[in-house]
């Protein structure tokens, strides 16, 4: 697993490079709203959600950096941050830090967090508009929408402090973050022409390994120093959220976690060798367990 | 200018059903989210972007009631609605009522008044994916990003109380206003097939009549009564709100949103008969205030 960092490294590298030519400088006006969309978007993230996306299409004979698939990894890193500055909200999470840094709504006001979000995520249609494929566009908004995203960021919020069932946990998660690297796997594909039932499979993977992802991200914030995690360790568990140790206990998150990873990877049997790095990936989401 | 009050209630029966349609009903899960969403869509707006687009449709020889445009209108009326859901929370303009109802954070709460208007932004952008026509998707886009609507709306968020000046008021209204209405008309157009010119004029005749709109706006504000706004009557003057009688008094105030509406006119000479209810409606928005 020793070429994921630096796999995520290029993904990051060309993302970041899109990104910076795509988002209006500071020096445009209205000024405010640029500098709150550069300032949460390049707060430091992994960049995770390109990187399954630029697998996805290489997994489907694509090559390494393809222009359209930068662009919409770029687009889908916007449509990432705009969920995480609405999520930061006093009215939502009402989280102060975030990585580290202030969130957007501390570092600037409330409403520049607001209508920063929201610039965001409409900026980023306007992006991926660019790639000539409607398709895409339905892609992402279907995976944003009520029965994605959004959906479980309002299951999420509703279920704080309240006695929850696995199956509300696994709802949440499956939409709020599984939704969207699903969709990253897809549009990869999409992109790379992949015929139906690569496609399915592909979809599958996303779903179990976008799964995955957010129970680790459970187990991590309960395990994790708040130095490691860049905001407050054991946070989840102190606002009484809805979180897999929670509900099913730290053995059976670990050992669900792995089950679902183990799943993903078996979803690239047809892919052969070109399912590799996709099966990497999927292994090192595992590995920040350990 | 007898036959506009008939012509939007058309539009508005059409549309209604069509966003019936659309919306999830409150039986979908998560239940919330989607009544938000339909207790602001549905809470009496005059559908006058959609008539628009219509209007303009029609003047490119299209159908009155085309699918397409009877969609894209619903669409736009999403866009619209959660522009409005966004401006009135705590941290925007902080308004308790909007046509005579409860606003959406007053009726719900705020997370869901948030997350409610970035479903239905993200939903309209589902809904115009239909299409297939990815020029739509990108106009609609521009129109409410940070060189539209967005950028209109930090930029009166930022003028609250401070003296500006009558090319300050223009850019928030260019762009808060006038942009979503001149992305209506051009989107009626391009599903009409119109010819460059032909966009070209209709650019320009919706910029005009958009910007009237918000002119009228501003001086209803000052001078209608609470009872017939739906929300308090002064408010803008009460907040320090950047408007066209502020910076120029009444009497300029109602001389300019008349040579606007002039000009929008002037702009469907190429049009023939064709234009004859763009023309009418440019002129009703004129006598909303007699």
């Amino acid at each position: 697993m020793g070429d994921v960092p630096t796999y995520l490294t290029r993904v990051a590298e060309a993302v970041e490079a899109t990104l910076e030519r795509l988002l209006p400088s500071e020096d445009t006006y209205p000024s405010s709203i640029h500098a709150v969309m550069r300032y949460s978007t390049f707060a430091g993230g992994k960049r995770i959600r390109p990187a399954f996306m630029m697998a996805a299409f290489e997994a489907c004979g694509g090559q390494f950096g393809h222009h359209d698939v930068t662009l919409a990894g770029a687009a889908f890193e916007m449509f990432h941050t705009f969920s995480l500055m609405h999520d930061d909200l006093p009215c939502m999470d009402d989280d102060d830090f975030r990585r580290g840094k202030p969130t957007a709504h501390r570092a600037f006001t409330e409403a520049l967090a607001v209508l920063g979000g929201d610039a965001l995520c409409i900026y980023a249609f306007e992006c991926l508009s660019r790639l000539n494929n409607v398709a895409i566009v339905r892609e992402i908004a279907e995976a944003l929408g009520t029965q994605g995203m959004i959906g479980g960021q309002v299951v999420d919020i509703e279920s704080e402090g309240k006695r929850v069932d696995k199956a509300a946990v696994e709802y949440i998660h499956r939409n709020k973050t599984a939704a969207l690297i699903r969709a990253s796997v897809r549009t990869g594909a999409i992109i790379g022409n992949a015929p139906s039932h690569v496609l399915e499979h592909l979809s599958n993977y996303g779903n179990c390994v976008g799964l995955a992802f957010q129970v680790v991200d459970d187990i991590l914030d309960e395990e994790g120093t708040t130095e490691q995690l860049g905001k407050d360790a054991g946070s989840d568990r102190e606002r009484g959220k809805a979180t897999f140790p929670a509900v099913v206990g730290m053995a059976e998150s670990k050992r669900y976690a792995q089950e679902l990873i183990d799943k993903a990877c078996a979803e690239l049997t047809i892919m052969g060798a070109h399912g590799h790095m996709l099966e990497t990936l999927a292994r090192f989401v595992g590995t920040r367990l350990s």
